[in-house]
């Protein structure tokens, strides 16, 4: 099949989608030098280390005295997984079960091997450690080699505003990250939820869709670039764009979008780097919605689903989780979102191998979309790539001679 | 291991095997512009759309008052499969349940979007269809591109025959199909049936294999080309050759094939574009046996076996029906024929990779399945290949602009 | 990702090695036109031909007249394993189920054609076979083309010693066969046995690992050429080096070995051409270890663990193999060396796509295992490959004409 992005141009408009997209077409693993967030808080107990796959790489997070570091889940010595079996003989360090090779959580220094006290390796090899943050319950790991920046400049606006509480679920689709983010995001897709039973359990509607207005010159979305140090994109089709409430074919109506109330929610739909979505408000009108596409490998991504609410008041947690338990989980988390699940596992064969982003044929409601890729393009820090680290192997063998 | 018909060759038997047979090695997928089987007409029920795999293409298949109608189950827009969930609203078409785009059976034109009524794809953009016909209770399908030629050209002679009953069993073989058409015409293979329980079953017998009469020069096939629009081969080994009854090692007998009765079959074996078994009789003196190898993928095809018997009046169908379940199924269909199916899969691996054809060291007795490689290669339509196809992006993006 | 091999060069080091180091690289599937043990004697019985796998190679082996016989288990024909369903109607061939074509066990000469008594194939054609030869308890299969020397040249030391009674486990390890070789003779892997049953089991010790003396020029390895015909290595670390009986991190000891008894064990290791380690003593004063690391395909290997004590008198073997069952198999065949097993595995995957040997990071304490594969590079007979075995199909269909 070849590598698609090199193959003769059908035509020049695809050509210039190459061209503008090219970056974005290969961060098939992500992009790099970005802040993703990974466990819940409350999965990683101290002392406890825990494996995650994130773009491709594996990682061990850990707790100590409260706080969380990161480190490659690897052995720089033979390349096995310290995660196999966890031997932490300090606090703060992480020992290798093969040879005993002892690595620092703090910035992975090989500080001791156990097998060979005297080897001139140690103090002098350093395992691959990743910055990390928490905030709101998500811990954020930071997927780069340069300094990173805030973590806010990939945050979505408001998600840390105060007294917002968070819940999350999070679960692994098998599709890459970018069919989850063009899900999301895709104005029309509304179109897989129109039986949805939150829409008459929660008294509220969703059209089947939406269309420019005819003759109408106002751009379909707006482009946030570097607000606050966020780059993001919004959906203007909902306030300025038709919505249909019913569907037609051979100019007969054949289905009709469920009346399930009054309640207004999804009014304003925005995207940002490096890949999360904001529904403002959802799934109910004093809720807001966000959802981070991580990439987990190439064909799979880490789906963070996150209902909000701003409660105020000493007990706003808890009746918040009871709430999110006893209702937005049946009607929301799982009846609602499921949706989106199945849809993107079953777009991703097409993209699969890299030609569907050239076979597809987008339509006028995929302007959205295609202004992602564009920002995408141009804001991301970097691609993330599969490559041995090959750069960290110089002089390996410094200390050893056959 | 490369392209095994790209390599240094290894003499030159081998280099004119790849010069004639060229187009039959690179058929892997099937040839194109062919017409295949593929469900029994009496599993598509009005409305009821069902996917078939047909050399490597994805199909949806329904039927309207009546006729039968096939499309490509592949959505334009984000390549979606169709038959996900199934959305018809008309009779006369089938909605994409990802967008509401919406094809019309007849022609595949894209005739409504549900989510955009006024997008300017609509009527601009069709989806592949393919020509369909029925015969014999078998639903037949054109797999290609150009006006297709009288479903009888791809029909083995007398298949359609009046009064003639047919019931089918298809069946998917973990094979290509070519290993599929090549053990079914194979003289010798019935080496594999010597035990088979429709010998003393059906009061019948099967020699253990073939050989040519000494010193004859009469060939051992028959060539015939565009009778009546059919291409195919006779096996005249039966007629020309010498049957054993005894296998001999070192000199000494060491097995007899079984003598289950007098019945005479299988007296005459032909092959047919685009790759089609006729065994006349078989299993029975009143039988006449017919199956197809139609491609699935690459590593399997369709089994298509179709025992078939003339009977005159009107109870002639039920009448068989009732043979057929009572007596056949058991004797033949599976006590006979799963013999085949064990060893085309047994046979796979060696020519999965395509080196086998190289390797092989093919013996007298296949001298039928030599000429039928000439054959398939003289006068196919046209090779089925997994190219995306990259025509039909052509100006895909041109009502929409970023 | 490429082939590391021909990468551009990182630095100095790494291209030392890759020249060093390249044919033992490149020996995915083993080494060929060596001696490797396959089955116990004990599993192959008179007449009952089984199939093993062999540096990628499918092989049949038989006993007759209690001789063992190999051969390639794919007929001429059409490559079907003849394994699928044997035929064997003399004792001393065997005949392909699908069309009679009759090999000889002795020297592959295929002797007659069931279907086809008058085939020119017959007696001009010939199947690949193997020598055998049986020690021990063991059938040794020569997997090459030349004229083989004599199985001892591929044995250890003392392997075939008189009395000598050896009890065989094969198991099947999901790994190279040269993670399976370099796991056995790594000096400091011992850390992952650190709290093996085996140590209190059978009152002996183990330390968490070993280091060269300071200031020591003494070589950690001794490396035989062809001494009686075989090329091995003696690790001399445990002679020369120091061992460490605690673990330290920042100076402090965080583990100690666990002190079971004053059995010595361990004091001298050696690995042996093509892939046998030899541990004298072990697991008791008494006894002998023997491990062969035999290739099966690329990513597994057979790990075929040899248990062996020197017993006179006439009943010797049968008091070892009570001995065996009651103690051994628990303490150690499983109780100790399932931990080498998952170690393995482990491994594997940083290994199998030949990067890993460019990224690792070896040490002091791994000398051996370099200087290993200096031998392995400089005494192997050569290099098993995947290469289809084009040149048997050199005027293949010399007796048939299209």
């Amino acid at each position: 099949m070849g590598n698609p992005f090199e193959a003769p141009l059908v035509n020049e408009a695809v050509g210039q989608h190459i061209r503008n997209w090219r970056s974005y077409y290969e961060a098939k693993l992500g992009f790099r030098n970005h802040w993703y967030p990974t466990f819940n808080s409350d999965e990683l107990l101290e002392g406890k280390p825990l494996p995650f796959e994130l773009g491709g790489e594996k990682l061990l997070l850990n707790r100590i005295d409260g706080k969380v570091f990161a480190m490659k889940d690897q052995c720089l010595h033979r390349g096995v997984p310290l995660s196999r079996k966890v031997e932490t003989y300090t606090k703060d360090t992480i020992t290798c079960w093969y040879h005993g090779w002892t690595y620092r959580w703090s910035d992975g220094l090989l500080c001791d091997i156990l097998t060979d006290p005297g080897s001139k390796m140690i103090g002098t090899r350093s395992n691959k450690v990743y910055p990390v943050q928490e905030a709101k319950g998500l811990v954020f790991v930071f997927l780069g080699d340069i300094d990173p920046p805030p973590l806010s400049t990939d945050l979505p606006p408001g998600f840390t505003d105060a007294n917002r509480h968070v819940r999350v679920t999070r679960r692994k689709v098998e599709a890459n990250w970018r069919i989850g983010a063009e899900n999301g995001f895709d104005t029309t897709h509304i179109f897989i939820h129109k039986n949805s039973r939150l829409i008459t359990g929660n008294q509220t509607m969703l059209p089947l869709g939406f269309a420019p207005k005819p003759n109408s010159d106002e751009p379909l979305f707006k482009i946030v670039k570097n607000e606050n140090g966020q780059n993001g994109i919004y959906d203007m089709l909902a306030e300025r764009g038709v919505p249909h409430f019913e569907g037609k074919v051979h100019g007969e109506v054949v289905c009709r979008a469920i009346h399930g109330g009054d309640k207004h929610i999804a009014g304003e739909i925005s995207l940002w780097m490096p890949g999360v979505l904001k529904v403002d408000p959802f799934p109910d009108p004093a809720m807001i919605h966000f959802e981070w596409y991580v990439p987990c490998d190439e064909n799979s991504h880490w789906y963070i689903h996150c209902a909000t609410k701003v409660i105020e008041g000493p007990e706003g947690d808890e009746t918040f989780g009871r709430e999110y338990e006893a209702l937005w989980k049946d009607l929301y988390v799982y009846g609602f979102n499921d949706d989106d699940i199945w849809a993107r596992e079953a777009t991703q064969p097409f993209y699969q191998d890299d030609w569907g982003w050239l076979d597809e044929q987008l339509f006028e409601a995929d302007a959205c979309i295609m202004a992602w890729r564009t920002l995408a393009t141009e804001t991301n820090r970097g691609i993330q790539t599969k490559g041995r680290p090959a750069s960290t192997a110089s002089g390996k063998s410094a200390a050893v001679s056959t």
